[in-house]
């Protein structure tokens, strides 16, 4: 057997073209689902009555022969092999004969492949959320293990006020929250079952569309057969959700970074997720968190060259929609290490709390001096204007804005009292923040109980 | 009254920082959602015990008479009036007094603004849910108009097989039906009240954040006061489902751009949804429809603007995230704006149904001839080789394939009969394909009351 | 040998971390100019002293021998070959013993990696320009053969005025100019010796890096050593090269593709440049241009992948930059087959002469109407009215503008005269538009004598 | 005066039709390039017979006032104005009478808009050009200054060899001069004249098309009319500058940023180029720094809008186009005041080299003692890696390896000398890195000379 078709061709395909059209060096991987699909098909017909129930079970047997010889590396291509399609039904019908050569009635390899393309996101969204979710575990063990450590918040990167380190860890933990949502709802969209939709008419044949979508374990059948050809939605939704994801982990691996820097040294990577260099040999270098953050560039890339390549496209198949798959694939392959190896950084990650201890410097109590004020009566637009001054005398004097007279902060602001110095300490900063989603030890304690019960594991 | 800071600084900011760095050209249009969100925050401050009822209600009536102010254009902006926050701020104190320097206690703009953006965010989703359904009921009233006229179905632009008017015009209702639920999830997202997180580090009033939350609408409050003011995932999730909703919308335009060629010819736009040319006096031009597929590009570029801004950015508040509100502004102005010329487009378009049926060339049938002997028992793989020959004989011959001799046929395989030109109609071809999501006007017919319900029009 | 590093480590890689860190899949085929560059780099260090003669002999040798064994396919990759620089070092160091412990000195991967990828791109662009030069002559020689053919001319898709076939084709002929030229400039930019940059700080040996480069073929030598290891600039501008000649060919394949409609038929492709379908038996698909198309989407991701990767990185080396070879790569490869299928295309499309003067209609020749009367002293703004009712009255009369009456053309402007008709041809429109650059043919031939003697062909 | 066109139009274009394809509100900021192509155009006219030589006057003329209205502010708009070209043309014939109804006689807004487009471009080039060379300069000027200052050299933000302030900063300067390329590239493809190729087939008036260019300051009229009007290259390389640029300027940014931290600390930003906090008294944040790195989202962006807008459409004129313009002002708006904020900050950026000399920890000179032990005759992979374990008994010991005995050395490696200390110290690093492009004074004096050479500023 060679192509699929032909008949009408008057000329054979030039040898450049065909390896240009040909998609099986990719799709290959698509061999479960499209056996998978193929079965069911080949079932359905049973009740059209195309095949007999004993020309079914041929065709069940002949496909798992090709599906195990495949898994097995056994499989031989063939010159007319484009794709996982061809290769299937080629070597289907060489097993089992010219039986094999029904299986495609009132199909098409429009309605197959975007059968099979959705089989596999489904089973790749469950597989991305369940390394999510590892690594959602590890943060939150990490974070638990050490809930109320103080260093320095930051905002602009500049000291802003104390926060805890289990605070600062869990505030990457959400982010995973809406991602592993954003998988579920591109699962959601690729629950659909695109089988009998044909090219883009329907099929002719009395197939029970329903039936089938269940017997493949979809949610539902494609409503209209010319959408269901033509709609990557849920590829594009894949790729977003994994956009989305790398962004987030660039945002962890940034701040990583810095915090493993000497001038930082807030973290200690361990030595199995570090790497060294080829030239100095001092250095140690942060290499797992930086191709975290590089590759978000590529999940990004993949998103823009689908929507790009879908952009304008008329409704049904065009070839273009042949370019729908190997950003995907790529993704996920990807995100397969990507996530393991973020969930290795961090149950292996050594925090240094008297470095950050030696980083909580009295400028970040600056916003607790004011609600100082605040509480004695001040309206805080005043308080800020005061504190200001004070912290401009505290940088022109050298001195510490908690060491600072009580005669020279009543010369700035008369509310200042004696027991400034005294209410002033990390502690007192940290334990004020206690309403809902603050850094006082018992918000974050209240976080992380909610952390793990979002989990299903408390 | 001046700037919000600035009690530290030793200089003055350059003028052209100055520039740089307000966003109240832009953020201005947050003002509604700033005084709702400082109306609540003073009501939280009630209970606090850092206002009085009474300094409430003085500083509701203030925030009334500046929401009107801006709401009648007679709002002056001022020197200092960085954004939206600081205008609101500035002309509350110049109306009510100093107890205006009390509102922002405990409060930053990190979290003030992330509320206004949320809220606008939430309001905007719901403004172009409402457009959305009324295109998609344009789409189910033409289609239903329509349902069961005949013309050519394409895949990869080439005919294929017959489907309908109604079949094809519901093949863009379904993707819309997606793009509805990616903003209702982009709704979702936003709908979580960043108030009370603080500048980063959760505020240091007892502040009952959950209550606040419901005061305002949210749906709950955010759980860790980091991530509430660093996230932007409800922005990017606008900009991606603007972003598909724009590629389904360029493609309905690019098939309609085709129809309406002179080659095409299957359908007119309305004069009103058409333009001319400056030179041309010939000239009826489909401009709505090639605006609509080109500003695809825009709706894309925005999300990989923000995106791209995202990438690497620490946790918490970094100026960056300024640049989050311009392109879901203008995303949500174009799509305000291409929504109902969408509508106008379908509801005025004319179909040529004539121009259509000289299309319906007998080629269009070939996949139901190779059918005819699937049903005489001829494996499809069989059949449809042998079709492609006779398609090959009718183009040699210059023949149509219905009217090929039934000798001629049988020279090709014998099961071709006497009554193929009799079964090889469009009629019999369309309704063949009457399984779920099929082009047989029964098929449509439960598609389109499917799809009613679905509206909630039924 | 194991790692070019890992004196200092403790512990060793996680498993996980090395597959994730390595890059010797993709880098491989580097081979060829890492070689090179070691080669020049031992040469160098004959002057340094670091080498005698004798070894660097050895290492030439060596080296050669490791070039051999990849080339042929003998080459087998170790445990510890991380990348394609430490596989080849590795196997160096076992074929010639310690003194290829010798040849890294002073030298680092970072300086290396940037040196192998910058000669690679250099020979990619030359490549690239190789088959878009072939691209161009197939279509200046498609255009000539054709030159003077008639079609109608369109904006907005709609008929606007005629052409010729020769000015259509050449007008995708000088975006293509305009692409050589960005790849050009890309070379020109890759055209800059990194090596001595060492990691980032120069190296410590007194090597000759202006004659190092030139014996690389390199232009020059990188002025600063952070930039020299850390700028990616040449692979972005490749990238960018590569998007903008995508999106020139996707303008091309989608008026091939149109123009292949059987509703426009204006062009056939040829068989062996075209598929079939595995359903539908008379279908004969442009797939070729297609997947053209579509790939555009491919290209640009790649440039917005790199892009993306590269924002915000601090300057010198970060692992981040081991991002930038894959989107190079496959870029490359990609446009390495679609540019000659494109000529193939090209070389054997067929035109339908036949089919193109039918949709030759008189609205075309409404703009000549106009100037008709601009000649006759008519400012063109009235021209350009009374035109457009002439336009009108055909459509309401169902008359062609070239047989209306001369007494209804008079009842709309007393200028036109009885000669209208015998002006208003098609010949006559063309030939009218000589300016430089426009549709008549001794303009087309202009045209084309200007394409050949810059393509160098004339 | 009206549309310039509609008069085959039976119903008028509805209002909000009106709006959506209207160009006026940002196409007006081209009224000069109209202005300017318009009164060539009508010179060029005198020479076809169309204007005498009193008529062109009188449209100069009325063109001159035109302008003059629409700088002073007094320009009122018609409802007609549908972009600027109407705009203008509108004005001009109210001012003038109807010889202005001459002027766009053989010419179309398509190749109009092409022009003035264009011509905005050249100008928006020099612009940039002009700010970045001042930008340049500062760099040049700061690094002079501080030219041999030691810090940190870092690579994978990890310590790796000291590298002096003027080379850092340099190797900032070096992206930009490619930067300035890139404009000149995009400056060079926009300096060609569309004028005269009418809507898409040529103008059908004798116009002398290289005149009308030179006198327009073009270098060179287009050669292919329809590609005239349809491509979009220049817009897509200004574009693509902008971005690059963008990513440049992120990474200064970015590491200015870090450089500013409390943890760093090497560099103070001036009082005038920063900003403060609405809540925390003692911020000061680096925000012109941040929304220059944010900004290189916005500026990626619009490059991947205009690009995917092209993807697909066909040549010559679309509708689509109209989206050409706002990124690529928006763009200049943001570049024009991107880059003097920019000067500004490295003018007025205070450096801390005690900070600095803090930082430069002795594990900095490791390499430098591996090359230490290749003078001395080890092959430099043996010497790698017993200096990897020299630096792992300093940190096992608590000891700076500068401060390991000559025992402890010896114990590791024989070839350790008793003159290591004396030799290792950050001057001899420095000053060992003197080949082209390296960190040692000498070499950067050379570098520094080289950058104000190619600046002009020698």
């Amino acid at each position: 057997m060679t192509k699929l078709w032909g008949g009408r061709f008057a000329k054979p395909t030039a040898e450049l073209v065909r390896q240009f059209n040909d998609s099986l060096r990719f799709d290959l991987r698509l061999y479960n689902e499209d056996i998978d699909g193929s079965k069911a098909w080949a079932t359905a017909h049973v009740a059209t009555g195309v095949l007999t129930a004993d020309e079914a079970v041929t065709i069940h047997h002949g496909l798992e022969q090709v599906r195990a010889e495949i898994a097995s590396g056994t499989f031989t291509v063939a010159a007319g092999d484009e794709d996982v399609h061809t290769a299937v039904e080629r070597r289907l019908t060489e097993l089992v004969g010219s039986v094999g050569g029904k299986l495609h009635t009132g199909r098409s390899r429009n309605d197959q492949v975007a059968t099979d393309f959705r089989l596999w996101t489904k089973r790749a969204c469950g597989d991305v959320l369940a390394h999510l979710r590892t690594l959602q575990h590890a943060l939150i063990t990490h974070a638990e293990a050490h809930a109320a450590v103080p260093l320095p918040g930051y905002t602009h990167l500049q000291h802003a006020q104390p926060v805890t380190w289990g605070h600062w860890l869990l505030s990457h933990f959400w982010p995973l929250v809406r991602d592993a949502q954003r998988f579920e709802q591109a699962l959601a969209q690729a629950d659909e079952s695109p089988l009998g939709a044909g090219a883009l008419a329907g099929t002719a044949f009395p197939i029970d569309r329903a039936a089938l979508a269940a017997e493949l374990g979809f949610g539902r059948a494609s409503p209209n057969s010319l959408d269901a050809v033509s709609s990557r939605d849920f590829a594009a939704d894949f790729l977003y959700a994994s956009a989305m994801l790398g962004l987030h982990l660039s945002r962890l691996a940034e701040q990583l970074i810095l915090f493993s820097t000497t001038e930082f040294g807030f973290v200690r990577l361990d030595d199995a997720y570090s790497t060294g260099s080829s030239l100095m040999p001092q250095k140690k270098n942060p290499d797992t968190l930086e191709l975290t953050r590089g590759k978000s560039g590529r999940l990004l890339g993949h998103l823009l060259a689908l929507l790009t390549t879908l952009k304008g496209l008329p409704s049904s198949y065009d070839k273009d929609l042949q370019e729908d798959k190997e950003p995907v694939f790529d993704a996920y392959d990807n995100l397969l290490i990507i996530l393991p190896v973020m969930s290795g950084v961090i149950e292996t990650l050594t925090i240094r709390p008297e470095r950050m201890a030696a980083q909580l410097e009295p400028n970040l109590l600056a916003t607790d001096l004011a609600d100082y004020l605040v509480k004695r009566g001040l309206p805080f637009r005043e308080a800020h204007h005061a504190v200001g001054e004070v912290v401009q005398l505290g940088e022109q004097t050298n001195t510490p804005i908690t060491e600072l007279s009580t005669a020279a902060l009543q010369a700035i602001h008369p509310l200042f009292g004696a027991d400034v110095a005294e209410v002033l300490t990390v502690e007192y900063a940290l334990a004020q923040r206690r309403a809902t989603g603050g850094t006082a030890p018992e918000a974050v304690a209240e976080q992380l109980a909610a952390a793990k019960k979002l989990l299903g594991s408390a």
